[in-house]
């Protein structure tokens, strides 16, 4: 998603319990403004959560000398490790009940020193939790249960840099621990770019957007990472090997495929080869309005199925226009943006335009070339979006319960599938909370066959029950997004939290499949457990 | 890849020992032509092989009486399923050793027929080789080796039906066994098509396709059958299933990701959901002629890292463009296509001429748009391409070695390793016979990051020697590959002969969870022995 590549400084302290920067957070005036928003939530803000709260016990194994100056028993670090970014993982903060705290948290610098903690902790029976920038949002960093000896975070941001960039085919082989602006920064002297920006940009990693199948910039085409993958490294427990760099390969099924998306289960992902673009030169963005969201979504469907191959195409229903401040009318909001590094891209974005307004598309002002200010509706989006998590957190200390999920379906469900979200997802928050409760969709990314709607559920939850609202706001959304055979994530991945809609969904030949191939490589189950299987 | 489609009536009697149909093999006096261009050829051709002068013995296992109406023990149908296409198997049936006979031919209705068939075999020990056109040229439909008890060809040709057609997304269900010309027929009336063009496009399946990971149409961008797919059912000795419909999924690893490409070695694709277009409406095409091969890949490379996205982007070489009867003076030609359903792509083939000639290219006369006749090079390449394989085997019937390999590479590797294989190919065909030998390139398919080289080898074998003199030539091709860290495929896939190639290329970690899900999709070891594994 196209999110300003934002180079902050390594000075800046990150929230352990929280999205992003501690700095950014709002004011406790900010969130009772965020909250008298949101009928029902506290009076006043629950306070910041602080480690030295937490009973943090002492660890319960002990590396091996040869591995102990790689790994810290750190109240502080153990404490950042130990759940990812959802809003469930802010509100068990908040309540002081976070998810388990690893006993130990390691920084290897190369991939000998990944084996060497994988093998030490095979023979003790410790997990091995993969982290890169912690952002999950589906329990994908946490341990849970009770058969492991100890929890150990395997914190890969040591691993961080650009090593080789071959400009001749635009590719880079960089270590899987680089988070986005560093991995950009080590690009642009050669005036190339990796063009992934998610929501997470700042805060998430290579190895992170490879082991989750992260979505990106791009609402059509190569919507996701994985095409972007030119080569991988992995690191298990029965052995490690990289796949040859290739720009395509029919011998066999894709080896990289493998382990795109296996989000820590069947190894550690430390390096890849990736393909990268020249820095677009032209771009062009439009707003087009609807009074009609079915006829916007109409729309959408004819663009994702011409050739035009818009960079930015997503669509928000009225409810998130108002919030980004696209629209204040009652109207749904397209936001079209095309960008090229070889020609102008005035041309395709005028054709979209007259695609939407031949479905009733009222448009805005568009956005010349280049360089020229964006319209204010683009813009306010942009700006709404990367502000998003933080606002979400700041009425999390209000008590409300706020959060998404996302999906994809095939274009015949879409309608129905929105309709039964709106409307079974706010019974479900308003039943378990007696609120009233907000339903937001935007379309994220867009496919000729399908598209991918992201909700957004705001409801005052039930004081110090929070947790158990959202859980139960979640149920209903599984459920729902299951009667319509609609994906469990498109780019959120599994981890923890959608396990019971993602095993029901799951066909059976891969299933006996990918259990056999974590057998062979994770003999002794260390790694993420729970996470996809088990 | 371009070829017309063709909708032969099925009247037409296929070749049970060369390529496409029977009545168009090159005539005895051509083929004398033909071998007249080839010094040290034989004086007359082979005979045409019959099937009463092969030595088929009874079948060694019979089917139960609940499936015996799916299974035929007839010497001709066992012949035709004995081998693929390849030169290796056109040489062994023109001197009267080919591959092993099948036992049983069986040819399923039904998913359900399917497991019951592998059931039987299972308990049986009988080896399964599940069979499409039969259009491999890897060995990836015959049986090697003395374990099994017994050997069924699974045919899946009467699962042939386009099932359903989804117009609003479009995508349609298909059977497996559907030939190219048959499905493409089953979409048109709905306006829509895979487009999906490979050369075997008559005489190979969409089960076939997909089990291969086979190349298409499009020279770059969605250039292989993979990101055609939707859903795919598997019917596996340890059970069936689909994956569901989606646009997209973020869901852990593509479950559909494991068995594309898995050569019938992990289950049997029973239908597939795949993705349509509409037939474009517009479309240009011209030739540019190179004097110099290596400004011509720079133009090639130039072309695949903007944002043109020309459907055909084929290079050929001098010699490629002579026995194309697209230049005779030495010239290297570049042939450009482009296409659309949208919107006229004149201007986008002047972008790319222009491209072309910044980098020494001479353009011919473009084709102007919709529906002029296509320039003469672009003509005379496509009706060649098609013509191909039958010309190869009316020059195996005068004892030439003609066939062909591809492989894949990064562009900082494409140089060399053309000259590599040029010298090195062309150095084993003459030592392995004698005589001097013709080695031709082309790029089929082209990335921002690579190429794909297809290359042409022939030369006079040594009577009766033929098949050995091949196999000598190949391991050279495949140690030079190898060497330049080329893949051993880019879409003909490992099948048996490029085992050598693929064992040493394949990362370890992939090696050990492609055995483990092996083992537990096929226990009995029964499915497509040999390939990819075992």
């Amino acid at each position: 998603m196209p999110a300003a590549p934002s180079t902050a400084g390594p000075t800046r302290t990150r929230s352990w319990w929280g999205w992003g920067y501690a700095d950014a957070h709002p004011s406790d005036a900010e969130c009772a403004a965020l909250g008298a928003l949101l009928p029902g939530t506290l009076a006043r803000p629950l306070p910041v959560p602080r480690v030295a709260d937490l009973d943090i016990g002492r660890p319960a194994a002990t590396p091996p000398a040869a591995l102990a100056h790689l790994v810290t028993a750190d109240p502080r670090a153990r404490a950042a490790h130990a759940m990812g970014k959802a809003y469930r993982d802010v509100a068990r903060a908040l309540r002081g009940r976070p998810g388990r705290i690893p006993d130990l948290v390691a920084r290897p610098t190369g991939d000998r020193e990944v084996a060497d903690l994988l093998e030490w902790a095979g023979e003790q029976g410790v997990a091995v939790i993969p982290f890169g920038g912690g952002s999950s949002v589906v329990g994908g960093v946490e341990y849970r249960g009770e058969a492991h000896r100890a929890v150990l975070s395997l914190d890969l941001t040591s691993m961080d840099r650009v090593l080789e960039v071959d400009t001749t085919g635009r590719s880079a082989r960089i270590q899987a621990g680089a988070l986005g602006p560093a991995l950009e920064d080590g690009l642009r002297p050669h005036g190339l770019t990796l063009r992934h920006f998610p929501q997470s940009f700042e805060f998430s990693t290579l190895g992170g957007w490879l082991a989750t199948r992260a979505g990106g910039h791009y609402a059509t085409g190569r919507t996701r990472i994985d095409d972007f993958v030119q080569s991988l490294t992995v690191v298990t427990p029965a052995g490690a090997g990289s796949s040859w760099r290739l720009p395509a390969s029919g011998a066999g099924p894709s080896p990289d495929r493998l382990f795109l998306g296996s989000e820590g289960a069947l190894g550690v992902l430390t390096e890849a080869w990736v393909r990268l673009q020249q820095r677009p030169r032209h771009k062009a963005s439009a707003a087009v309005a609807f009074a009609d969201f079915g006829r916007a979504l109409d729309a959408v469907r004819a663009l994702a199925q011409s050739d035009l191959a818009p960079a930015n195409c997503r669509l928000l229903d009225p409810g998130e226009a108002l919030l980004a401040g696209a629209a204040r009318d009652g109207s749904s909001v397209l936001v079209l943006g095309f960008e090229s590094a070889d020609a102008p891209v005035g041309d395709r974005l005028a054709r979209a335009v007259e695609v939407a307004r031949a479905h009733g598309g009222r448009a805005g002002t568009a956005a010349a070339e280049p360089g020229a200010p964006a319209d204010a509706a683009v813009t306010a989006w942009r700006s709404a979006f990367l502000r998003m998590p933080y606002l979400r957190d700041g009425l999390a200390r209000m008590g409300a319960v706020v959060e998404t999920f996302e999906t994809a379906a095939t274009w015949d469900r879409i309608p129905a599938l929105i309709d039964a979200v709106r409307t079974g997802v706010g019974a479900a928050a308003r039943a378990a909370t007696g609120h009233p409760a907000t339903v937001n969709c935007r379309l994220t990314h867009v496919y000729p066959d399908g598209a991918a709607p992201y909700f957004t559920v705001a409801v005052a939850g039930r004081p110090g029950a929070e947790v158990a609202v959202w859980d139960e706001v979640k149920a209903a959304a599984t459920e729902i997004l299951h009667r319509h055979r609609a994906t469990v994530t498109h780019h959120h991945a599994v981890g923890r939290d959608h396990r019971p809609g993602y095993d029901r969904q799951r066909p059976e030949p891969f299933a006996l499949a990918l259990r056999a191939a974590k057998g062979a490589l994770d003999p002794h189950g260390i790694l993420n457990p729970g996470v996809l299987l088990g």
